[in-house]
């Protein structure tokens, strides 16, 4: 998977990253991974939801993980924040 | 899985919902399932990850799933909310 795969989902408006993602799978691509941290997980989810519910619906859910990362705040000190990874996958 | 192996996450802090987990496995349950809706669902992973990485290092995400559930609002209007669902599983 190239990273032209990959929305990751930020502060934005949720629409901005739905758009993103059917624009992708519109484009040719089978499968999509959305990706985000900390609070933007809660959209990440909303995200794939409305994709699959309202906009594509042979879009469905093939793999979920959650993780883990370490950030490095400029005081220098670690900071841990969850991640999430949600991978589409449009079936035939 | 009776409703006594469920954990919902809400508003609270977090490290509230990490012990009620932490609490369930240690009194015998071997999984756990972590439930959460709307911007709650960030809070969930937090809460799962905490537990594996810093209390249970035998705990592991058996499974992930993501909805989408519909809410009447006092006014009657319907309104569509991510949901999640995290099972943690004990291993021997």
């Amino acid at each position: 998977m190239t990273e032209e795969n990959v929305v990751y989902v930020g502060k934005k408006p949720t629409m901005n990253y739905v758009l993103a993602v059917v624009t992708l799978f519109n484009s040719g691509s089978d499968e999509i991974v959305i990706k985000a941290r900390g609070k933007a997980i809660s959209r990440a989810v909303d995200v794939a939801e409305i994709v699959k519910n309202r906009f594509i619906n042979t879009v469905k859910v093939k793999d979920i993980q959650i993780g883990t990362e370490s950030l490095s705040s400029e005081e220098g000190n670690d900071v841990n924040v969850s991640s999430i990874e949600i991978t589409l996958a449009k079936e035939e």
